[in-house]
């Protein structure tokens, strides 16, 4: 199937339209035709190689919306027409045990990424930068027509990120919450902690994102260089959602959890965490971390997401202005995820 | 009231006899004639200041063992000539949530360790290397007769310390367990895992402790520095107690968690712990910590032990010959535990 988009051709260049193969849809497959895609930060670290892992030429994008273009003959939650939405991975071995469990991101083969990633059989998979996509129905979600399609867009991924551990944690009332950086994941777990009902403690290194994280929700807002505002809330917190991949004290937010309460990682950073043992000896605490989310969750995430309002914040980017708004999400200069609007790319 | 025992002046020197006063008893307390106190590494630690963190005189000492020889008129649980046993902790602020929950080694306000550490009043605190020790009996545990006397002493740490996160992480039958390192923690973590009856993976550096590990209890050995042999069981342990302080890598054994599994740390390193983001964003992995265990649990323990014939292995030594034993255990040449028979005590 010919499909078009912008690609990364090297570490370096600014990316390009570029035209290239799918595989031809299959009986289970789903066609869609994206109507517009996120930007995610693991997008830039992908494109320059900064997770020595790139593979060229690389179409980037897991943060997939759009319409059902065709629907292969077995395919039963789409027709023609239907909005859908494909997240950050298209295939699993479908037999492991997590994959059974309804839990594929945690795929013992390994899952097949939506872009960077080679199918089992060895085919290069491209994302979302692009006119359209090829994938089973297994891995596609159906998008209610009460989500704004371009806001719903980073729910595939910055959503599902967060929104899994705050549900596999248990977050709701009568727990307190610290939500760590307030970019793309962080304002997405703030807004689902609110929602699910806990009291949400927002922390963040800039002043100037007080007002902002408490119209999101926080109940409470640290500004995390200040020692005294810290200490105030040591042992106190059920769990911690740590939505940084920049290097930080791990320990200073450790410190936070009361007794048997967990700090989840889902910031993906580069350098290992140090982790003082006193940390996690003191009150039981757990270190742990998560990795998207299944399928049925992802499902299910975008369904409370339709039922009680939650989107993104986004802003609209046209494809042509991409390495601005890479350099601008770098600097984290944008509130707070970049969308592509899919109608921007040329006709080719 | 008078009390003698061997003390460290500081970090160089041997210990040797000493002559101090403890606190008068009071209603609530129990006078225990201590017949045996097991030697814990972090004595060792201690006494050698490793922990920069050292007050002198030091009489160390933290597993506990003897006779009542005395309770206070408020005394419910023991009447003179009781067993009766003491561990690291010998009082806590009683009022704050983790105390009210019976889990008093996580206290607020910091428990009142053994030896090396102050009372709430500023006191000097002396451990068991002793003739005697006063307790309020909060802190004081009944002791079985069916318990060989010194082989339960180790119980008081090592014991309740690797008892403890087996309990809460639920380690029981259908559960695949790993323990890492077989000293005076590991063998007791091995012997009750193996009790508690899951199926246990004893993982060790050296290849001479197989035979050793399969008499303990454990289903299967490891020699850790077989990278096939560690591989043979990735993502397969649904909990890994690493009872290991050395430096080691503890990624190689987060590795071996399958989906949900925890690794709980009780060797209390003393560098922090290097741990690589993907080890626990796969699985949904987590990293605890625990530290002994409160009150009822390691009054549990005790039960449990005595009920189950479990005690710890050990070594008899004359309170004398402690510099040799402290050596040998630096070299881990003991089988597991090193415990002084006070009746070689000097009297006064």
């Amino acid at each position: 199937m010919k499909s078009h988009g912008y690609v990364a051709h090297d570490k370096k260049s600014p990316l390009v339209p570029f035209s290239f193969d799918r595989r031809d849809p299959g009986p289970n497959d789903v066609v869609v035709d994206i109507a517009y895609c996120g930007v995610c930060h693991s997008d830039i670290h992908q494109v320059r190689d900064e997770w020595n892992n790139a593979i060229y030429p690389m179409v980037p994008g897991h943060e997939i919306v759009g319409y059902v273009a065709k629907a292969g003959s077995s395919v039963k939650k789409f027709k023609e027409g239907d909005r859908a939405a494909v997240g950050v991975m298209v295939d699993s071995c479908r037999e492991c045990e997590n994959c059974r469990a309804g839990v594929e991101c945690y795929c013992a083969k390994g899952m097949v990424g939506t872009y960077n990633a080679r199918d089992y059989k060895g085919e290069l998979m491209f994302g979302g930068y692009a006119n359209n996509i090829v994938v089973d129905e297994r891995y596609t979600h159906t998008l209610s027509p009460k989500l704004d399609m371009a806001a719903a867009a980073p729910l595939l991924c910055a959503g599902i990120t967060t929104y899994s551990p705050l549900r596999h944690w248990k977050v709701g009332p009568g727990k307190r919450v610290g939500v760590v950086g307030l970019g793309g994941l962080g304002h997405m777990g703030l807004k689902f902690a609110h929602s699910l009902g806990a009291h949400v403690v927002q922390f963040t290194t800039s002043a100037s994102k007080i007002d902002d994280a408490k119209k999101l929700g926080a109940d409470e807002v640290v500004v995390t260089k200040d020692p005294d505002a810290m200490a105030k809330f040591a042992g106190s917190l059920d769990f911690v959602l740590d939505c940084v991949s920049a290097p930080h004290d791990i320990n200073a937010y450790l410190d936070l959890l009361r007794l048997d309460g967990t700090l989840c990682s889902v910031g993906l950073p580069e350098q290992p965490l140090s982790v003082a043992p006193f940390a996690i000896l003191a009150n039981r605490r757990s270190l742990a971390g998560s990795m998207i989310g299944g399928m049925p969750e992802t499902q299910e995430m975008l369904d409370y997401c339709a039922d009680h309002g939650i989107v993104s914040d986004i802003e609209l980017t046209p494809i042509d202005k991409l390495a601005e708004a890479y350099d601008r999400v770098v600097k984290s200069d944008v509130k707070y995820r970049f969308v592509i609007d899919m109608a921007t790319l040329p006709k080719s």
